[in-house]
This record gives structure tokens, sequence and C-alpha cells, in this order.
């Protein structure tokens, strides 16, 4: 009808499914008792908050609204029953990589990492992830659990090539995950962009996928997130490392763990929408 | 695309607008509030906290995914023009109602009831408004100007006949105010629920306009809106009112002035999706 | 040591097990991801604000320091594990009710009175429950689990002879919560104190178990719950209900949902911990 | 300087002080550390949210600005010196006596009220003081000190008639408080309404002080206090007594321990803005 | 009257304005904002926080309260009127201007630069404005409205002379907005205090006004504000800027959208008064 | 009783007093009015987040769990009495040495630190002190008084040869504390990484006291505290800081003025769990 918007999507989203080099899908999963959650309300609020955003991005030097992607709404959780909605995710992102998009998600909790990366391995054989955290999230298990959001990255790995997981930021975990991640993945403790910049170099067209746990971030600068870790980067950093997306080649992207209820001057939203539109840019 | 879904809907809303009996749109419209703005976040926060309440009310034994109403998303407001904006929701108005749809909204400051009204009383020529508030909203200028939140019901006066207008819960105002109500409407001071379980009684099935200003009710209901006046109604007495609503013949619904960034606890909204389910109920 | 004290204990409390007529246990969970509950919190922070109480009760004109009760701390639970959380709760109240003790809960969520009734039930055959929710908590499922925060009536029920289950202040469920409730509870919707005091009379010595979610009472006195629910009772209602228990022959209490997140006022809390003050000079 | 306003009198006062009637000053002592504290900053706050009131008032239908009234601004208190302060708002209150104004506080903690009690009753010999508080505040010491904001009203006492101190909702204290109170005031328990309204029937034109303790109104109400204590009366409750507050002779009245810090809805200010209104309009 | 103060002046401001070589003037205008509004309240807040901070700077090794300033409370604006509010500012200015003082402006929202530039240009012909924001505010319209706080930097434009407009720490606008830059501005995108310094050298003994949006700090140092960008410098960086402005000729300065309702650890308004203690020390 | 625990300990604390080689002791003075304070609740909470905290540092390599330290709550305050507080603190030291442990204590205020350095001070005749704060603390007399939290460290210096007192990050006080600082101690202003590690090369093995004020970090990631000061280190460097403590003698450690109720995020008691927990690896 005239004059009446949905401003339900991101940045005034406009184009249409079958033109879209990317799709954007929310996934607000995180199976807390009922009403009020933190982290599935992620995707929702993020969307909110884009509207204090422009198009164009002074660090791309590019507009968001030059760029084909499309924005699919949030995948339908079957609420607490993870089984299940994990092969819904896995099912979603078949689709999406079968259709050549670039599948890009809104969490949620960093367990949907794992059902994405299953059907994105199984696309690109040479896959690298990325990995942006605080925490190490390389438990075999938790409180008995194998699949969990502090076991997600030891899964993953299961579904990587040696040495193809490149942890950053990681400042907090076990013991027993900092002796794994020396024999199996690359974890740069603490810092974030030197030695992203670092490993930037040697990426070249090897296929990346990036997976950004929001508390990567000083609590600080994103003080809406669960499991908040103090000796974080900063938001310029982590818009530093994100402008330089246009030079690898990224097949997927997830950025999780967005607490609204955590986040009173709603900046931790604000900075996730930043980082997405940068992302949405650099991808398409 | 299976498995997606657009969360931004009332109570997960799914009838079409032509099969719709009742047509819920929001208005963010926030311009001319004078103490503490807020409310252009109103329509978009009520529809999100809806999804803590049933469909199915104990007040009126009768559930909502029964009924056939439609969710329209929200006006696109000019922003800051306020001639232009009102003239929009006149428009949309003036749509609904030759589309035979009894039009519901959620506001938004409620200056935008008087366009609203502009269309609803020229297709209902003997149409009653019942108005809850703690404002008398009578001046006929507010600094000057004559299209304002506080002078909303005096302009609606001039479309209505004489005493065809009924207040409810009023507990502020300036002296003007009270003397014009005292001789062109019906004004029920403080109270709510006793004065208008006798209205009902005189109403039968004259058309019926209902505008709710959330603080009629007291803030320690809810405290999320931007005038807050101490000495109101409790949200059980508000419930009790509209759950009596199916009794008379509603034409046309608005509830204006939540205020979520005054509203830590949510409860407003979740009193205003109470409200609002009850009221779709009822008139569908 | 000299001077040193641990001030997690509720109203100082110092008796100990032994002497003590009424055992309080805080049953810490919820289940939420992993740091940033809400109820989980709820034990620990009624403990907390019960420092501003006094012992004296003007209601019961009786003092908390002249009574023997016991105050236990937390049940450890296995975080994440629901199944074998119920067990420890049930080995726990088994052994107090071995030893001859009251016992009294803080919740945490709905759910841990499942596995306490289950012992109640056992040792009083006659076992009447009293209810006091806004909720009727009465689905055989929730999301395909039997176990739920929503189904926990439901459960009791199995437990109990036909009609005994009282429930007061009910006003949200779906349309077969309240079909059941009809033909096997007895259901008082809405209205808290004025059916309660006619239930009083009729319990005379009966053995009762009182189990009281905090959003029976309108969000506006006890905000921080995980679903608030307008339309409820006032704390003052409360108050006279929980003064009459010693009226009646209580034999188990627990207090649940109180969510300290949403509590910003912490009224939530102090409300709490006041009705507990008032229950443990009613059964010591 | 034209153009220009000072924005910090109360509801824009104007009135100068030898015209004035009632003089307004506020009180800001509560000795915390040194930045944030709590009550110190309630009589700029109250003035700040009283730009969102009327004039007029419905419930006296009369206007505060055809009144006489003055804001003289704060007590230039000594931080962290009891004795000095309690002097200084002594010599305060004499002079205004002595001026003939009629002596209006805004706390502040409520230990202010015993210096200006002490010089009201020395010029009002057969004083009544009224005390609205959900506390009796009757210990002879607490934690060693005779002056504190638990004993003040012990330390009133003292100053006047036997049983010339009449006390409305108390609900909270310790017992030898209320065997005090049964012997040398009138307590009315709880409830503040039904006893002020018998009361004010026999006070006729003897002289009146009236103190309002904020927290005598229920916390869902008024919850930015420092001890909130549930189970309090409403907030229309309390307007119907101050509403009334015309028909006795006040020559005195104070309104303390609002604690902006805790009232993140400001409806606590509001209120007691709107109260002092009523108070203003009743003895001008 | 004796032991008597206002507490409503920036801190404990005594100076009278005709010895005043700065006076300092709050502007409490949101009108046209567009994404969170509330900087209206920033005047006041700043001033109350003041209360927190000493007059003596390290930074500067001088003290506030041996300088000559003025604190001549707020501009009486013509409330939802921005034709008339802009009119009014001019005219303070140019009284200011007039009686030989250096206007120094607490905001409110960015559009009260206009007006002030249009007056300060007139006055010194050669002037020079130096911009700090994280957002270009430099559109030509905005909604169709050419007096908007996103086109204020546009319009000062127009009364300077070419590339007179020095922008700090940009990174947020529209593509035009950039282009316009290239052309007619010194834009120094992002980064703060390296650009300011090496601009220092160059300025000398040019009359220099500065217009500081707090938005230009990011929002985990400055979280109060309408539109937070993430991104920006940190509080310590802002800090070594303002304590350099001593070495140039400043002849006007404002501080703008400060929005205390985001801003709920006070630490936006703390910083705020910081800055204008450091201002208000570097021009007197 | 079995599956029953005491949540109150830090991070899960269980060695015996006897083999610990620290002992960690709250300190809940503030000395506000009597409920609602501030750094009296900092011992609790940072308590209550360390649940959130992996015992293993990777700054360390090195794990809490595997050290033995004791965990002896909290000091029991005579609430209101300065005086035999500061005695009472005195005393648990000197228990603590003459038992051979490193006293580690949690604020609470900062006023706590003169008592403990005192005894600390008779212990170690060379001591020195590293003094981490916003503010110098160096006042001769605040408000008259020699013992405040403005005053504390012009107290210890009593007890401490010349130039024994190292003060980092330094950036707010009067002019007399800075010109005190030149003569009689190292005071580094603003700055705090670059200057302790060139400070901590030449301490040796000399017996070092620290006392850290949580005010030093910028309120941006420790906006929990009663006067916050712009322009502070950030949590990475804080860190990088107390990770280094390993290297030198300490004898002592205090952490004061954590606010938890301005610290809504409770980011500001999650860096001093943090903080903490790298202090007790590098003591023990």
């Amino acid at each position: 009808m005239k004059y009446l918007i949905d401003q339900g999507k991101f940045l005034r989203a406009k184009a249409n499914y079958d033109k879209a080099k990317a799709v954007l899908i929310g996934v607000p999963m995180d199976f807390t008792v009922s009403f009020r959650p933190g982290t599935r309300m992620g995707p929702r609020k993020i969307r909110e908050v884009s509207y204090g955003l422009e198009d164009y991005s002074i660090y791309a030097d590019d507009s968001l609204n030059e760029k084909d992607y499309f924005d699919a709404g949030d995948v339908d959780i079957p609420f607490g029953n993870v089984k299940k909605s994990l092969e819904i995710i896995e099912q979603v992102t078949a689709k999406l990589l079968d259709d050549g998009k670039i599948p890009v998600y809104l969490g949620g909790e960093h367990l949907i990492t794992y059902p994405i990366i299953k059907q994105v391995s199984k696309k690109y054989k040479d896959l690298v992830v990325l990995h942006f955290d605080a925490h190490a999230d390389l438990r075999d298990t938790f409180f008995g659990e194998r699949f969990s959001h502090a076991t997600v990255l030891r899964r993953v790995c299961e579904h990587l090539n040696e040495k193809h997981l490149y942890q950053f930021g990681i400042r907090s975990g076990i013991k027993e995950e900092f002796v794994f991640a020396k024999e199996h993945t690359r974890m740069n403790p603490v810092n974030v962009k030197k030695p992203f910049l670092e490993t930037m170099q040697e990426l070249k067209q090897r296929p990346v996928y990036v997976t950004l746990d929001i508390d990567v971030i000083d609590p600080a600068f994103a003080p809406g997130t669960g499991t908040p870790e103090p000796g974080g980067c900063s938001s310029q950093d982590i818009l530093d490392v994100v402008s330089c997306f246009k030079n690898i080649n990224i097949v997927g992207f997830d950025l999780v763990e967005v607490s609204p209820p955590s986040d009173l001057s709603e900046r931790t939203s604000i900075l996730a929408a930043k980082i997405l539109r940068e992302v949405l840019i650099a991808v398409c």
C-alpha cells in the first residue's frame, strides 16, 4: 500500500533474491528460558539501529545501495530443540550455496557457525576459517555436551584441514584449549589488527569464511554480549580489519553473540550494523 | 524461502489485507512532544514484545489467531515535516475506510489522532470519540501552534458534534481546557473504569472511535511515556475497560504515546500489546 | 577469624540445621546460555537485599530472629542437565523431609517445583497445592518437552488427587490449559486475595504446599521476572495473603521466577525477601 | 539578559521573598562519599521534572501561578559535618519563621526534619506533627548514634507534647519502636488515606507540621528512594491525602528521601513535584 | 539569604557578566534530530555533573576559579518553532559580541551553530571554523529542509571564505558530502589529534570558532549522543586537543549533541564538563 | 549437606587458610545512608561475576586453581563508625601479617588503604607503595576531616620514607596536591603503562604494596565507580601492567572504588575480577 513501509530490513535493503550476490539471514537462536533472552534479539536490533547508518562508507569509498544483497529475514528456529535447529541452519546454508549466494549470518549464539561450516567446507575443500573472538571455543565438551557455544570451533576444526583455522584476539579459555590450538590452529592471542594484516598477505585467493564473535572487541566498545572479556581491541581496530575484507576471497560470514539486553546505549548493535555494512560492501 | 520468517509482525499476524476486518498500522511520529521524546520507537517495540503474549485471551475467552486482521507495517513519515505527515496519515486512513477496514493505529505521538478523525468523522456523521488520557489535550494553541499533541483533542472536537467527545482519566491541563470541557465535552476527571462502564450503557450501536493515550494509566504500571502523570488507573482497570469493547461499535482505534526509551522493564510495551490483543479480538 | 563474616545468608540467619524447623535452600536453575542468566541470580540477590529488611514483622507482630530456621545455601546444579538437576532437587527434598524439616525454596525457574512436589506428595498423601501465578503452567508439552516451566503444574497434578490444586491470579495461557483446569484444578482467574481468603477457610489442617511465582503480582510491583503479565495483584494484596499463612498447615514452600537482571530498582527482590520473611515467621 | 532564563526554579517560580507566604528550600544532605550520592540530588531533580507539570491543579481547581511562594534555592550544607549542617538548617528555619513564612523543604535525608521541628515547635507550642513514612524512625539510637534518619522521629517526639505525633503508613521497624509508639505516638500501621481522613476531622485549627517520607508510597509508584518497602499506598491515595491539606492549618512541611539515582523512569520525582504543587497551593 | 546557594551554575561560577571575558549559554533545542532525541537535556546535566570536577586542571596547570567567565543560563527556546529559535540564538550571539564577550554554547543539537556563525563571521571577516564531528553535516538539504542538524555545516560554509572550514574525525555521510568537502572544506577523515596538531601550526592569530560535536569521540567514551558512530577517537585524544586551545585565537565555541537519556553512567556529560573546563581556562 | 554449596567465594576458591599464601578479604565500607550504597557492594559483586572467568590466565600461562589462596569473606564493619572501622581493618591486617600471609583487599572506598599501610609499613621498613588512581588523594584535609578518601594517600605518606610513593595515571586534584607531590612523591600524571614499566626496573626486590583505584582506568572501560574521570588508560593497559606483577615483590594489594550501582553492564566488576585473578596468580 502507498506510503507504507516494512521497517524490518537491514539498511532499507531492496534487492531481490535472484539478483543478489550475498544473502543476509538472522539466526535468533540462544535457547534461554522463554521470553527475555539475549542474543536471539540480535538480528532484530541490528536491523533496527541500521536506520541510523548511511549507505555510503568512507572506509570503502563505496555505497551499499549500489550493491546487490538480499535480506531474507530470520531462520524459523524450533524453540529449544538444538538438534533440529542445527539441521535447519544447515539446510538453509546448503540452499544458499546451491543458488550461488554468499551467505551472511547474524546470530544468535556462536554454535550456529558449526552447521554453516559443515556445508561451506563441503563446497570449498580448501576452506580457511578466520575466527575473531575473545574465547578460544575449542573445548571438546562443555558440561558433557559436544555441541555448545564453548566447543563450536573444535567441531569446526573437524571439518577443516589442519591449521586452516586462524584465530585472532583470543584471551580466555582453559589450558586444554591452548594446548589444542598450539597443535591444530593458528592462534593469535589478544591482538587482532596486526596479526590479521599479516595473515591477509598469505591468504591470496583461497576461499575464506569469517566468523566474528562481537566479544573480540573490548567491552568498552561492545558491552552488549553474554560473556564480556576485558582487554580486547577497539572499534577502530575492527573497522580497519573489516575494511580490508575486499582484499580476500570471502565465501561466507557470520557475526554472533550480540546481546541487546546488555546493550543499553545500543552501541554494540550499531557497531555490528557498521561491520555488516562494510562486509556487504566488501563481498558484493 | 523455506524455514525463513519475517518476525516484524504483531503476534505473528498472518491474514492478508483483503480478508482482514481490521488493519494495524504503526505511526512512528514524535515531532511535537514537549517533555521527553521517544514515542517514534513505540510501534516497533510493541510488535517485538508481543512474542511473549499468548494468542488466547482469558478476558475474552477468545483467541486472536482465529481473527482476520492484517499488520500493514508503518506509515513512512517524512521526517520533521508535520504538515506533510498529517496529510499522509489522512490519506492512509481514507484508503482503509474506503476498503471497509477498521483502522487500528499504534503511535507515535497523540497528534496523529487528528488526521485519522478527520476521515473517520467524514464517514460516520454521528461519530462518538472516547478519549482515555491523563491530559485534556484541549488547548487551542500550544507555543503558538494549532497542531500539537497538547491541542489534538481540541482540533478533534471541531470535527464532531457537540458533546460527542467523552474523556476519561483526565488529571492534568490548564484552566482554559477544563472550562472548555465543561461546555463542549463530557469529561470524567481522574477515574476511568466506573465512568466508562456507565458511558458504555448509553452508547449502544453508535459508531465509536477510541483514542487511548497510555499515560491514562499510572506511571507505576506504564512508566514508558513522555509525560508521565501520577495518580492514574491500574493495568487491571484498563484491561477491564478494554475487554468490554466487544459490547460497543468500534469503528477505529489508536493507542499512542508509548515511549520505549523510558520503559526499561518493557512492561509498558507489554501492556500496550495486551491491550491491542484485546482490541483486535473485540473488533474482529 | 575475628571480625570477619560471611554476608551470604538470608537476614543474617544463624540457627543451626539440627534445631531448625524450616530450611531455606536456593535453586539457581534456569539453563540459559552461560554467563548472564536471569532467575538463577534470584537466590543470591534476595539474600543480598534482605539486609535492608528488619527481622521484626508488623504484619505478624513477631520477629524472625526468634525463629529457628536455617539457610543451607544453594543446590549445586549440574549446569545444563535438566534431568540430573531435577533428580538432585528431589534428593535434597527427600533428605529434608526425612529430617523433619519444612523445605523452603528460592528459585530459579518454576520447573523446580516438580521434583519437590514428587517428594512432598509422597510424604503427605492428601497434599493440597496452592499455586499463585500469572500463567496456568498446565500445558501437557511445550515445544515437545514434557518438563518445562510451562508444563510444571500439569506434571504436579499427576502427583495429586483430583482437584487438589488451587490456582490464584491466573491470567495467561492457551485455551487447552483452561479446559484442563476446568476439569482438574480449582482455578481462580485474575484475582488473588479474595479467593485465597475463601479457600483458607476450607483448608483447615490439611497439609498444604505453596508455590508462588512472583509474576502473580503485577509488573508494576514486581517487574523483575522473565514473563511479566500486566493485570496482576498489588504487593499489599500478596502481603495480606502471606501473613495469613500462619492459619494453615504449610509443609513446604517455594518462591520462583525472580529475575534480578530485569529488576533495576531491586524492588522485586525486596518484595520477595519480605514475603520470605513472613513465610518463615509463619511456618516456624 | 533578554531571551535568557534560569531553569533552576520549581515550576518557573517567580514571586519574590518579601511577598511570599511560603518559601521552598532544598536540603541536599545525605553524606555519602562525595560525588554520586542519592537523596542529595532530590531537590535538583524535583525542580527539573516540575517543567512537565501544569501550574493548574484539577484536584484543587486552583493554580500555583496565582500563589505567592518563593524558591530560595538550596541550603549550603558543609559536606560531611552532621552537627554543623543541622545547626544551619535550624538557623535557616528560625529566620523563615521570624519573617512569618511557611517553610517548605525538599530533602535530602529524613534527619533534616529534626532541626526544623526544633524551631517550629518553639514557635507553635501545641504543634502537631503528621508523619507519613514506611518506617517508624523511632529508635533511640542507631549504630550508637542519637542523630540518624532512623532515630529522627524519636528526637522529634522529645520536642512535642505527648501523643502529638501522628504516624501513617508505617510498616517497618524493630519491636522497640512499636512499643514506644503505643505509648507515645498515634501510629496508624500500613494504611494512609483512611486514618488520615479520620485524623483530619479532629485537627481543626491546631498548628500542623507535615513530614512526608516518599517511601510511604509503594515502591511501584515511588521506586526512587533509599529503603524501598513494599506494601505501601498508591500515588492516587497520597494525592487524595495531600489535596485535603487546605482543610488543616499547615505551618511547615517537608518531603524527604527522594533518591534520583534509583529512579530511572523519573516517576518518583514527578510524583514528588506534583505533591509539592498541591502542598504549595494548599498553604498559600 | 545567608547559607543559601543556587546550585544551577557550571562549576560554581560566580563572576558577573560585566567583568566576564567568556559567557556560557545553554541552548536546549533538539527539534530536528533524526535517530534518538534527548539533547535538550544536555546543558542542565553538564552543569549538574560539573560538581564532581575540580577547578584546577592538570593539563593546563591552571585553575578555572581564577578566570572571569559568566554562566548566563539557557536560551528560552520557543518550543517546536525552528525559525524563531534560530533568530533568538542569533540575537543573543549579536548581543554577546557587541559586549565584547567570547560566546561559549552548550547544545542542544548541532543546528544551533548556524545562527551563531552568522553573527561571529560578520564580526570576524577572516573567520576559520574548526569542526570536530563524526558526521560531515554537509548535505544541502535533509528531508527537503535546508536547516537541519545534517545540513548545518553546509549552511555555515556559505558564510565563510573558501576552505576556511577545517573538519576532524569525520567518518559518516553520504557521497555528495565528501565530494563537496573535497572542493570546499579541509576534511580530515576519522583521525582527530594528529591532523589538529598540524592545523594548529598554521592558524597562528587568525580568529577561530570551534564547534565540537561530542560524537567525534567514540561511543565507548561518549555513549550519550543521538547518533553514535563507532570508530572515533578516545577521551584522552580529545583532552589532548582541547588543552592546546590556549595556543590559538578562539573567538567562540560550542559543544553540542550531548544526550543525557542515552548516558546512564553520566560519563559523556562528565567528559563534556571537563572539555568545557579546559576551553574556559584556555579562552579566559 | 550433600549437593549444597556456598556460592559466595571468589572463583570457587577452596584452599584453606593455613596453607594459603595470600588471603582475600572484602571491605564493604563506604558509609552512605543505610541501604543502597555504592562501593560497599563491590566485594560481593566482584565475587559474583568471577563465575564467568576461567581459572586459567593466558597472560600468565598459569592457572589460579593451582594456587594456594584463601577467600576469608568480608570485614564486619561497624556501620557509620569510621574510627572503629579503621581500627578493625588495622587489626585484621596485623593478624594476616603475623600469620605470614599476603593480604589482598577488595574495597570499598579508598580510605581503607590507610589502616592497612600502617601495619604493612610497620613490618616492611623500606616499603614502596605503588598508587594507581585518577585522583591524587593527597589533600591534607577534606571538608575539615583528616581521614577521607581524598586525603588517604597523604596519610599513607606519613608512614613511608620520602619519595617512596609512586603514583600513576593521576589526572585530577587541586593545586595543593600537585605541589605536595612534586616534593614528596613520584607522580606520573595521566600515563600508566609506560611509567610503570620504567619504575618496575628499579624496584627489584624491594617490598611493594600496590593500591589500585579502579578509576585510574578510563570510564569507558570502568564506568562503575564513584568519581569517574575521563582520560584514563585502557583495560588492556592495566592488564599489561598487572601481568608484570610477578616480576616485583608484592607484599600486599588492594583494589578499591568499584561501585556496582553505576556499572549496569557489569564490565567494571568483571575487569576487577580479572585483575584480581592476575594478582593472585602473580603473588601466590
